[in-house]
């Protein structure tokens, strides 16, 4: 498996997608950018897929990403919400496949498990660990957190769902 | 308004996603093309929306239309096709976006009105009616007979939606 791999996790979501950029060298992670795309409340929902489409485009354009992990959506209690956050869910994977991007998936559980070594952890404690894996100075914000935890359990995970 | 107007109609779904171009000359609509674009149930989740956004973006490509109208998808008793449905619908719009298409939703009930002039139409009546408002030699098949049917509601209404 070749070293020196970059890494990009997305946290979608249709007002805030979190995206976060992590580096593997060997068995070792580094940070390298994160943050979030928001689309506009106010207009409509093909504006706000076209607003998330071009700014997770824009992430893989400037950051260029070996492979990609996408945190899977729950099924919320709440139909039409679910519905929404799978069309916030396809324009982003979407824009990671035009970028030719190999994109592995994987739920919340996994990518906690893979964090924080249980799958129930709170968010404080996945942006905790989240800066101790990474080195940062501090908590990263919770959007890029997510994000960041998903590129991480990419880098634990990959040897393993490639081989599938 | 200009005259002379290509549409484009979609009718959105993961395994089957359908489209339709009309064109609109005042009053008189002509039809120019309608198929679908397939995704392989056999591929991953991330390979079948970059296999729709790539059909959906060709399409564009092939047939330059000047606006677009998507079919708005339903809640389903099941939330796991809702979500699955969500994300092909998203990865649809963000082709059309992506493309610098204007983008208008319609419900069935708004499409059936408009091709049959009652919301709770038979699939039948549908295909029967764009074959007679499109005079086509025989009726189109199921998918892009309801993405046909989508344009020629757009042609319908567009000045009422752009005028909101």
């Amino acid at each position: 498996m070749a070293d020196d791999l970059r890494i990009l996790g997305i946290d979608p979501g249709l007002r805030v997608t979190g995206f976060g950029v992590i580096e593997k060298h060997g068995q070792t992670l580094r940070y390298i950018a994160s943050g979030c795309v928001r689309s506009n409340a106010g207009q409509s929902l093909p504006e706000r897929i076209a607003t998330l489409f071009s700014g997770v485009s824009e992430v893989v354009a400037t950051y260029c990403p070996d492979e990609a992990g996408i945190e899977k959506v729950f099924v919320n209690v709440n139909p039409q919400a679910t519905l929404l956050l799978g069309q916030a869910r396809g324009a982003a994977i979407a824009a990671l496949a035009v970028g030719n991007l190999p994109v592995a998936e994987y739920t919340a559980l996994q990518i906690k498990q893979a964090v924080v070594g249980y799958g129930k952890a709170a968010k404080e404690q996945v942006q905790h660990m989240v800066m101790r894996l990474l080195r940062l100075a501090e908590p990263p914000k919770a959007d890029a957190a997510d994000a960041l935890a998903c590129a991480i359990c990419h880098a634990h995970s990959r040897a393993r769902i490639l081989a599938e």
